[in-house]
């Protein structure tokens, strides 16, 4: 036993190391985008009248009844529509089924963090396209061939979100690939570009229940595309796991889809929070760039990201900052509720005034 | 868009097709290896007390309590256990994770049908052994050098489970690769080899909810091993997917986990049951292996399997036929309950007497 061989056949792969996480319940909470009010009442009163008897058996393959009535709510067919667990479980898919081509996928160079790290699980060729000073994405620096496309609308962690005319312009210019656009915070931004999936069978709209609909807790990942593109993904998906979704999933997922109204009241207090904390950032002094998202980016250039950050967090409000090149001296703040973001305003004026 | 170029770059892979499901929610199932039982009534008290509100948030991304709860229940530490979206997601990661080598990963002819499909998706080099003619499995088989070794115990849908001699000499001639020790149906079996990580290194035990938990709809699978083995199994997962149980799944799985009398009173009710059903089997004229699951293996010499199959299904009776060499003319039954159990009698008995 001494030498380990069996070692040897080891995946080369670094452990993960997991982000600093305050045991402390009181704490503001303001770093992870999650959605600052509870999901539908609907969700509540089925997990409490839940059958438990029910789990013996295995869950609907195909979560079956969640696929329709997510249809319904977006105008398209079942088979328009794939469920997985979480988004990033939903995203490892499509890459695996779509990104298999000798030239690179494209992404943007400030974006979510994951799609560098399937690219590399899955040996993906890949290359960054720089967003600009502003951190706009130029959507002309997307016409040379690629072997893909994904790109998040609105961005993360700038916020920014891009209309109808740039995902068109996009999807003419990349006709011969996989475009992906990761709508994970769209229900903030007023557009989605789900129905153009009846009209470019090679674009995917990935959704999730982790952000407007308040359900991180559950993960349920969505994604919209073209029959051929949905067939792909479960072709996928069923040769290695063939049940993703739980029935306790499943159950609450639909009576999130069905209760619209509570959904759309809860978008919109969310929204209307950060187009406040917006407009307050800048009476005190930040760039803030226009969020489209549950989340601000902002910067203050007298003040550095970290130094903020750290002055939060020893008055317990956890915000996010990145160690990274360009987005160092920026920091990206998860909308809470009201009083929330109040506890958050004093503070940051407290931070300013002592300066 | 005539020419879809895209399609290109998609990934080969045959799409699945569903195996038959019967619409009447009065048949009697008896084809997929669930609990007849409901999981412990904690489970139905966690789920009618779980307070949705909690959802908003992400899940605990590493499942601490579970992994303590388990752990305590195995006499291990919590750096041994890992756990995963169900079984296959345990396996599949394990595979991804270990099975790196030139040389091929062995298993038995007669076995799990997913072994094959992931050594396929991950393009891992894969041989299958032959069991001998009794369907048992001869450890000799599985002495020469390999890229890694893969045995249920018991094994499906064999039935057939072998004891500590077995795995000890299995593990004393495979000291240079990792050993998976399959148990989804060992609680059924008297004997699970968990213990052995403190001695074998390379050593991984999978687990699952789904059988005698009676929770396949909650999709929760364990392994255990080394913590040299469990952290290469985090970094895996963490590469591609931080969140892999939901909330509601974690503090069920704890609810099911603490609740060990309820645990060992419906495993030893199955256990009962099936006893009795191959003393009944062999009564009516059957061959029937010496299971040491929550199924059994049946084959009669005058009459197709196939035949009694599809005359049960007609009664609504579903029990599983393969139509695979070897085994084409066994069924694979799950012990159901004492009154469903008497039916498949009643039926199998008609059917002969017809003859």
């Amino acid at each position: 036993m001494s030498e380990k061989l069996w070692r040897k056949n080891f995946i080369d792969i670094e452990p993960y190391v997991a982000g600093e996480q305050s045991k402390n319940p009181d704490i503001i909470k303001l770093n992870a985008n999650e959605n600052p009010y509870p999901p539908s009442p609907k969700v509540q009163e089925i997990l409490s009248e839940f059958n438990s008897g029910m789990l013996r058996k295995y869950p609907s393959a195909d979560a079956s009844q969640l696929k329709i009535a997510l249809a319904e709510l977006q105008g398209v067919n079942p088979e328009n529509v794939f469920v997985g667990n979480g988004t990033d479980d939903v995203l490892a898919t499509a890459f695996r089924g779509f990104f298999n081509s000798e030239l690179p996928i494209v992404y943007p160079d400030i974006t979510y963090s994951f799609y560098p790290v399937w690219c590399n699980l899955l040996k993906i060729p890949c290359k960054t396209i720089p967003v600009d000073d502003n951190f706009k994405i130029n959507v002309e620096d997307y016409y040379a061939p690629n072997g893909g496309v994904v790109i998040p609308n609105p961005n993360a962690p700038t916020a920014i979100g891009e209309g109808e005319d740039f995902i068109i312009d996009l999807l003419e210019h990349n006709q011969d690939c996989v475009v992906i656009i990761d709508e994970a915070y769209a229900d903030f931004s007023g557009y989605s570009c789900v129905e153009l999936i009846n009209k470019y069978e090679n674009l995917l709209v990935t959704h999730t229940f982790s952000k407007s609909r308040s359900m991180a807790g559950m993960r349920i990942g969505v994604a919209y595309g073209s029959a051929e593109l949905i067939q792909v993904l479960y072709a996928v998906k069923d040769s290695y796991n063939s049940y993703p979704l739980d029935s306790v999933a499943i159950e609450t997922g639909i009576a999130s889809v069905k209760d619209n109204d509570y959904f759309l009241k809860t978008v919109s207090k969310v929204s209307e929070t950060r187009d406040k904390a917006m407009e307050k950032f800048r009476e005190m002094g930040f760039s803030v760039t226009d969020s489209k998202a549950n989340f601000i980016f902002v910067s203050h250039e007298k003040y550095s990201a970290k130094e903020i950050f750290e002055y939060l967090k020893s008055k317990d409000i956890f915000i996010r900052y990145f160690n990274k090149p360009r987005i160092d001296n920026w920091l990206r703040i998860t909308i809470g509720t009201e009083e929330e973001m109040d506890a958050l305003y004093r503070e940051v004026e407290n931070f300013l005034t002592s300066k």
